[in-house]
């Protein structure tokens, strides 16, 4: 491995968007009180949207938990060291796949518009390829957040299936991550942890 | 919703990064002979390795597909119509979720080096969460590859099974997606297909 500096060398956005999004933001787990509104959230997804799903079957789903009572129902259904954080947010956001995504195909992939029957008529396929292609979403959602200058707090300590009857009604969707959305506040964050080398992670063949 | 142009208001990195990430950055079908360098993926994954994972997990692993032969191999397992840009690209990556990460969680999650056995014992529980969590890194990864000038290609139609049994050889990887690397080459794109309006995808309770 060559030195950090050189390997910049190789990036084209600029440092401050690298730190933004990648070298200098930090999970938070504290917020100040300033609001986090619908206009930038909307801000946020019509920039990440426009990131690759497989067939283009964005089966992201949000539920942006506003009114008290909503945020007490989701903080107990969280594990105990994830509920005094949500409750305290500005904006606590619930990330989902939803497994009927395949009838939005028609449209949202009109290069092959069977793919709906042929492709996604098995619910067993269809939730797998939501779930892997929902986590992509919330991949490029999180590093969103950091794109309009908040801080993302993600979460997976929670009973999901819990969250999906209570938040998903309709039955189709699965809660796969609850994130805190805000400005941290003062000790927002641990020491950064550890990250695994190169040669932990790749290998060559 | 305002339009696109008040909601760019909301994001701090600068056009040029937003469009190479999202805006502008598209699936590429064809690429240039223009080599991508083992430099060129280390230097990703020094940026995107900060991004966040459960536990800080890190489950993401990366086969780097460099020789003609283990390129054939690859390509035999894959869809037809993902054939001949895999066998055409300049580097193609198989992304994988280790199912036993679990392992680095003393060094990687100090905070509480307990948690590989008081969380991850269970395979189901710990293979779920490899998943999930190798999704996000894969997200992050696509985008990592744009930040660095490049174009992704990433893939879902193969032989997933068979591609573990044949790459993965320890059996403790799923490999999610591959992905062909490169400069894109003339008419690489399709035209650009719709994404849902936030009315489909937000909820607000």
């Amino acid at each position: 491995m060559t030195s950090v500096y050189a390997l910049t060398d190789h990036i084209v956005i600029d440092e401050y968007a690298q730190n933004v999004l990648f070298r200098e933001a930090r999970t938070a787990n504290a917020f100040t009180d300033e609001p986090v509104t619908d206009e930038q959230v909307h801000a946020i997804y019509d920039l990440i949207k426009w990131a690759p799903t497989s067939f283009n079957q964005q089966p992201l789903r949000v539920v942006l938990v506003r009114t008290p009572e909503a945020r007490e129902r989701l903080v107990s259904l969280m594990v105990d060291s994830n509920r005094a954080k949500t409750r305290r947010a500005p904006l606590t956001a619930i990330l989902a796949a939803d497994t009927e995504f395949h009838e939005h195909l028609p449209t949202q992939f009109p290069v092959f518009p069977q793919a709906k029957d042929v492709f996604f008529a098995d619910p067993a396929v269809r939730e797998a390829s939501a779930r892997m292609n929902a986590a992509l979403q919330i991949g490029y959602f999180i590093l969103g957040i950091r794109a309009a200058g908040l801080a993302a707090g993600p979460m997976s300590g929670f009973d999901a299936g819990a969250v999906d009857r209570e938040f998903f009604p309709d039955g189709r969707s699965r809660s796969l991550v609850v994130v805190n959305i805000g400005r941290p506040g003062p000790d927002a964050s641990w020491d950064r942890l550890l990250r695994l080398a190169p040669e932990q992670v790749f290998t060559t063949v």
